[in-house]
């Protein structure tokens, strides 16, 4: 099995972008599985040609996209992904698209093909706070996982692709009061588990335990 | 214009729902429009029936849902909803489904008719702390919001469906250390506000100004 | 019975100041309390003296002195007023002290005389949520509670002081995300709760109830 | 230079406390001090003479207190200890004292000898965010801090004292959604460095730098 793993950029003020550490301190090889890291570029329109490139030139089995979001306090697994693109800050060329869609002929969401709630579950179990999220925003995350996916329905239909959001590190959090910060290496950690549990779950259905959300 | 304004009933561990507090003292008419509200239970599967014979009896030209997002600070003015019933906790009837479709038939995600930034925007001009929101949980709330695109969807193309997220009311948290929560009546002046947007709106499209989120 | 009760005027980059916006609107008469308001500046130095006048002018039985604290979600009532002034913004002057103390001679804290625990119940009681406070920071409001009780203890030893620190109002947050905000209306519902409370309880000793942290 | 370093045994619902898992792994010696680490209970009454029999064993020239601050997203030093005990919970031996004194005959409170604002700028300046705080609570953890500093006031002029509060650790807040943690052993380089800044600072006054608060 042939894992693509793809880290942003730094972006917005940030000096670093944690997604991009974690995903630069991974093993070349996690459970059996070959890994392949990429660093992308946050901006809108690059991200997508230069993914499809890696996946035709690595065929992976399954692409995985991290990225970071400030302000949450886990690891969060990304469920969906929407047909919009509508940044509060422009990316890293200046692009600033507003309501606009990824693909005209795109359908308004995707799910991932992870096995979210085994992924969090095991992360939970392994003492990295993690959650599954129903949003992965409007920018540049959201619009590679949607990217991808769009890629995965109408071309790579043996592909699995999904998202993993990853919170500040500390050192980003030291000059803004009252923000949640995770440690770099359990951040590795946490992605080395869930890539771990994707391996495991390769070709099984997600388990189904607790639920979602209560509203 | 005719506008069908629904709230749930509480649910979990509390005693009310602010939701549905606001909704009752909306007045029965708004910036011209004929206001008909609709107390509906929180409980998948009789929630969609009941809509479906009110949107049969009122024939509404637009079919907004009302419900609590307790933890949320502002009211929330939702975007998408997903095709996915997963609960955290059990509903008024004990139902408690996991990682289910709503609609098997039914596409992975639908974006609301409403101009959620025009709403937005004229709430906070008037001092009441709004945000676009893009997930609706994946409780009873995104269930009917789903539901009711679903319906315009297959059944009734020309009617606009929409779902908005209030939060805690103050007396709600005085046992919940650090939760935000808003004051009811400025809840229902937020729901006219979000109203009357509509119905100005009706027909135009939203405003783009400022962008969704930046990750 | 004869209360002064203060309200700063706007500091940092607001243009209100909650605080001084309910104390207008209180009434001139609660419970029988002869209410007399008073605004004064955010300013060290010189709001100490303006204080001291006021009590000559008005011999009050009771200061009550009211602050913003921008970030908390509940009005919270303070216990303690501590010998040092720190301020990490300038104040509406441009003084800016860094760990000085108030009076030379004076101790490292006071207590207050009110009963913190009575109000915060009359008001959680009454649907308003409402805590304890162990700090009220190292700014100008600390300033001022530590400079009322200093007065007490050295020249009026009949006055009783206190200090109650309230949230931002809605109109402040809109342009905050996820800021916690009370209504002004709610605000002053407080006040007056708190201040029927002080003439309840003046005489009596506070109520022991629940207790303060677990840390 | 001797250094007392204490930590907490776990209490409350908690299985474990971070401050005591921290401590147990701080080196014997830093920067030249001698460090000897004590585990103590989180028990009113027994912390104070068991404390007092360790400075007459080990005649330290310094006792750094640190204890669980759940919730706090910093490392916080903490600037005051109240001549209070309050507690919302029960201590580990079953007593929950409400609204009393911790001496008779002590002053309302006092402020530790330690550079607080040197501490949190080395950290800080380390990426361990860390921050002065100015209530260590109302129950064993100010008491101690309090206790510490009577003993120092009545009996041991030459000691200094002081209590720093740590987060949760992640294997905490798996179960408690969106709550802070920093990883154990960020706060271990944490409480070294702070000791470090201790040995430094010994003789030498606190920095000045950036105020406290804004409020």
């Amino acid at each position: 099995m042939k894992i693509l793993v793809t880290g942003f950029d730094p972006f917005g003020s940030e000096k670093i972008n944690p997604a991009l550490e974690a995903v630069k301190k991974l093993p070349t090889q996690i459970s059996g599985a070959k890994i392949i890291t990429l660093e992308i570029p946050t901006v809108f329109n690059e991200v997508g040609p230069i993914i499809q490139q890696a996946i035709q030139t690595y065929q992976p089995d399954l692409v995985l996209n991290v990225g970071q979001a400030g302000g949450r306090f886990n690891i969060t697994v990304e469920k969906v992904a929407i047909n919009l693109a509508d940044a509060r800050i422009a990316d890293n060329q200046g692009n600033q698209p507003l309501d606009e869609v990824i693909f005209d002929d795109g359908p308004t969401a995707y799910f991932t093909q992870l096995p979210v709630k085994a992924i969090v579950s095991a992360l939970n179990e392994n003492e990295i706070p993690a959650a599954v999220s129903y949003t992965a925003g409007t920018f540049v995350c959201n619009y590679v996982m949607y990217y991808v996916q769009h890629l995965i329905s109408t071309r790579y239909p043996k592909i699995k692709g999904g998202f993993i959001h990853v919170p500040y590190i500390p050192a980003q959090v030291v000059t803004k009061p009252n923000q949640p910060a995770m440690n770099l290496e359990d951040i590795v950690k946490g992605l080395e588990l869930a890539i771990t549990t994707m391996v495991t779950y390769n070709g099984l259905e997600d388990i189904k335990t607790i639920g979602g959300t209560e509203h």
